[in-house]
């Protein structure tokens, strides 16, 4: 019955999240700001509950990992020591005549000089490194002093508080920390909707463990997060690990896997598994000149923990759901509808309660308001039934309750399931409880 | 038996939040960073949990409030057109000897030049405006054209957007968005703990209404703000509102409040309740050359809706929770305990699960993973009982549950609440939901 995700298009999605208030361009009534999104009523939703089930599963199931939520402006030392400043840059050129800068492995796609339209005539310099962290200014100076920049990865700060994190909350190795935030990275080239762009949402882990567990560790994480993914409903025709070939392994790294999904612009990384070795502890307690080698209690081994990381995007993942539920299906009567089969955890709206006709909106709204308690509702009297069915469909709600005028005499509602569009009726008494019970089950 | 907060210090609250993990300085191994914090693996609970509460009672309860998460970074246009770049500025002084720039109204406090130290002498420039937003580049060029503001308040990224949140959302007048984020200010003097930071979270909330409507309104939003903090345990000695005197008033406001805590450093404001006027929208209008003005569908008045806005600092109330709950208490046997009387909502940790000796850890920890799946859990085998619950009082955890040498044979555990310290013996089965009962019931 549903056409495959093989046709779903881009331009489908975009469009929809737009009309129904996922995500659109950030500032567009000032023509837009490329590489920057917002997300709408329905979009912070759906946000909010993927990094929310991330939390769930990564720091509150576990003993072993701890949360932390850092400032995005950090000590600039910490780029530094990073090697964010020396190495985190694109090599581009300047065109002579009009000033223009490229990226210098773009130039084909780029054509020529736009000062010389309509000719390949160009006068590029040769290519020099642009940095593409963002960069600010803190205190009352303009200058290298008060130099900082907007984290291009929330790791670092992870990297700077693990002493703290460890001693505060008695953690012994091995143990993760774990941190959802924004970061920035100046993209000279943002593209694919919201799948690279300028600002953006990462949810990452640190897991610090003794150099002789590298291996083991590393397969535990990459196997967590690829059932995350499972789970979120990503099946083997849209989701595979790609292990990075040792040739693209950076040179303090043991291994690294992407975990890639299928959009319709093609195979994209929406998370990375990476052994970082002990390279971003050794580094920061160099620069900073703080000692952060651990001793071992029961062997009195001193050394400094390596690190194995979990980093996904929080908005590719995003992106990922949005692709993959999108459905258009021809129903039997000839009608077609638009579904997002949306995971119930992530859904943005749970229910939706739409009394079949104005006059009995008090006791629908009374529902509503009981619902509120557990989980997010919507409220809907206008317009035909059908329609308002449709409605629902199309932004993924996964249960629509229907109050008529039986409800009052025999105090049932009519739940109807969007995927199989079945329903049931259902005593309003326990009505919310039914529907966590349904949702708690689908995890 | 409590000491009264007349009392705590502001020194014992910082103490508490680095020792324990809620909240140190961020970059602390670099020597930090003046002005930002980060909140550590309690902090983030305790944060998440009013952000949450918030989200809550002004978003998903209400049928009229939509909810955004804008980019960090908008058109620069934007900062135009909100005045911000015209006003938004302390006024500051150079030294002609040493460079130090200080601000103008500060240079008491700021004392003699520190190039001619020990004495009073110094060469102050006569004073100009610096402007307090954080500047940054945007793509590949570094000059006027690509440079971009860091969010000075969260709000006006809900202005740009409340035509498409209106119709995307099907809302009518009256309706507000709300929006949790990030935002920053280039303080010269960050101060008081988290209270003055360069950094900080805003929870705001912008309700757009007919003009006839702004007394009406006005006077419901400070009602249900007001509620909101008193529900947090903000009792009549530290909650007060200040009504705005007329010329505090902007020009274009017909009222404005703050709702103010009284820290150990004084009264001040934790949240703003103000009407702006068609300020916000007609300015953006003007400077987008869009239409924003909208038509009452029964009358067909044309008209820019007014805007009353809510403003809550979220560190600044992460704050005012901490020092409201923190308490020393001589206890009946001579001891004394340090207890945050966290209201139940926001406690960062709901329960500890703590079997009496590590031999019995098993069936404790069977307790805790069915506990997470609810709410957040802490499990600790190590040390005496009663230090045990030591610790846990002084992290505001409500509930320790001791599984014991009798829990295996009568299927019970100890429940010991944190105020009272009473102890309840409870079945183990459905154990979960009598503590989810409990928690809801605290709201």
């Amino acid at each position: 019955m549903t056409e495959s995700n093989e046709t779903v298009r881009m331009d489908d999605v975009v469009s929809l999240c737009a009309r129904r208030g996922f995500i659109w361009q950030s500032s567009e009534i000032y023509g837009g700001i490329n590489g920057f999104w917002d997300y709408g009523p329905l979009g912070v939703e759906l946000k909010n509950n993927l990094k929310a089930l991330w939390w769930q599963k990564v720091v509150r199931e576990r003993d072993d990992v701890e949360g932390l939520d850092s400032s995005i402006i950090a000590h600039p030392r910490t780029w530094e020591a990073s090697g964010h400043v020396e190495h985190f840059s694109d090599p581009l050129v300047d065109c002579r005549a009009c000033k223009k800068r490229m990226r210098a492995d773009q130039l084909d796609d780029a054509g020529a000089c736009p000062a010389r339209q309509g000719t390949s005539e160009h006068d590029w310099t040769p290519a020099r490194n642009f940095n593409l962290m963002l960069k600010t200014f803190v205190g009352a100076q303009e200058d290298a002093a008060a130099t900082a920049f907007l984290r291009a990865e929330t790791c670092q700060s992870i990297f700077l508080d693990a002493k703290r994190v460890r001693e505060s909350a008695r953690q012994k190795i091995p143990f993760g920390i774990a941190q959802i935030g924004k970061a920035f990275r100046n993209e000279i080239n943002p593209r694919n909707f919201t799948f690279r762009s300028r600002e953006f949402e990462q949810a990452e882990m640190e897991f610090f463990i003794h150099p002789s567990e590298r291996e083991k560790w590393f397969e535990h994480w990459l196997a967590e997060r690829v059932e995350f993914h499972r789970a979120l409903g990503f099946g083997d025709d849209r989701l595979r690990v790609r292990p990075h070939r040792p040739d693209e392994l950076a040179h303090y790294a043991n291994a690294a896997a992407d975990i890639e999904f299928r959009f319709p612009f093609g195979w994209q990384e929406i998370e990375g598994v990476h052994d970082r070795g002990d390279w971003d502890l050794r580094r920061h307690g160099e620069y900073s000149g703080k000692e952060l080698a651990i001793t071992d209690e029961l062997t009195k081994e001193r050394y400094v923990p390596m690190v194995i990381e979990t980093s996904v995007g929080v908005d590719r993942t995003c992106l990922a759901l949005l692709c993959n539920a999108y459905a258009e299906e021809k129903l039997d009567d000839g009608e077609t509808r638009t579904v997002l089969r949306l995971p119930l955890a992530v859904a943005p709206v749970k229910a939706a309660v739409l009394p079949l006709a104005k006059k009995i909106g008090e006791p629908a709204q009374e529902i509503a308001r009981e619902l509120r308690r557990s989980f997010n509702v919507f409220y809907d009297e206008a317009g035909n039934i059908g329609r308002r069915y449709r409605r629902q469909d199309e932004v993924g709600t996964p249960f629509c309750i229907t109050y008529d005028f039986d409800s009052e005499t025999d105090g049932k509602v009519t739940v109807r399931e969007r995927d199989s569009m079945a329903q049931e009726r259902i005593p309003v008494e326990g009505l919310r409880a039914h529907l966590q019970d349904r949702l708690e089950k689908a995890r």
